[in-house]
């Protein structure tokens, strides 16, 4: 089984993060919230979901989790200008861990200059912000490249999960 | 007297249109709020404002306007991936009309090419995709260069609309 980081902050889309973080619960994986600060209440865009923070991103280490999940909504907004956000991603990508970043999550991988080469997809809206970044953008409802999987909106939750549990 | 297009998508930032609306109309200017159709309503992410489009986007020339605001919320989002709002403010740009974009009205600069060499502001989380986007980032409450005034956040509209009444 294995330990999984949901990178939070508030304004996500609701369903994005419900969705992957009940499945991969479900699934027999640890989970754990990661916010900016620990403790913290985080709330959903929609007014559906909220969340309590487990831990602050200063506080973790890349080595303890096995891989990551970034759901979308303004939340990847309010954590992509944060440098331990940053650097937290950018090792789990030197480990080869499986992130995962639906919507707007692949701004934070935008931010941490992960995309270079890579082949992804996001809230398609922001293309050509990803394209700028170095991407290539392919519009499909999941997108698996080496320990990427990127989707696009919350209709895509369920191929997004499936390609998650796959590698996880 | 000028005559000003305000491009305008759902979930704008509230504030962000209607101050620099109300303001642009008190000095004596013509205001159009052009759309992706006419006639269609429009609410703000706050649920503060409402507007009607006056126009849509496909049957206006930016030869008819003299200057474009362009508010931010998630309304840019809405209209980047239009050819007609991209054709529009690159027209716009051409004529060195002024062009006002506040928070994340500088998307669709970035979408129409538009910030290669220039020194723009933006929502200060989006200054990443900005700067990919071939554009010099300043964080101040207004940015002008040459025919482009820019602005971060809510509180940075005094400052914006200040800018704009010079130039129109």
């Amino acid at each position: 089984m294995s330990k999984v980081a949901f990178l939070l902050a508030n304004d996500f889309e609701d369903s994005e993060m419900q969705v992957p973080y009940d499945e991969v619960k479900k699934a027999g994986h640890d989970v754990e919230i990661i916010g900016l600060k620990a403790g913290e209440t985080l709330k959903g865009k929609g007014g559906k979901a909220s969340y309590t923070s487990d831990k602050a991103i200063s506080e973790v280490s890349a080595s303890d989790y096995d891989a990551v999940v970034i759901p979308g909504g303004s939340s990847p907004e309010n954590l992509r200008t944060d440098a331990n956000i940053l650097k937290f991603v950018t090792e789990i990508n030197s480990a080869k861990k499986p992130i995962a970043a639906i919507c707007h999550g692949p701004q934070i991988l935008a931010s941490a200059d992960l995309l270079k080469g890579r082949t992804i997809t996001s809230y398609p809206p922001l293309k050509d912000d990803m394209v700028n970044a170095g991407a290539e953008f392919k519009d499909h409802e999941a997108v698996v490249d080496g320990n990427y999987i990127t989707s696009r909106t919350p209709a895509d939750e369920p191929a997004f999960v499936r390609e998650l549990l796959k590698v996880i």
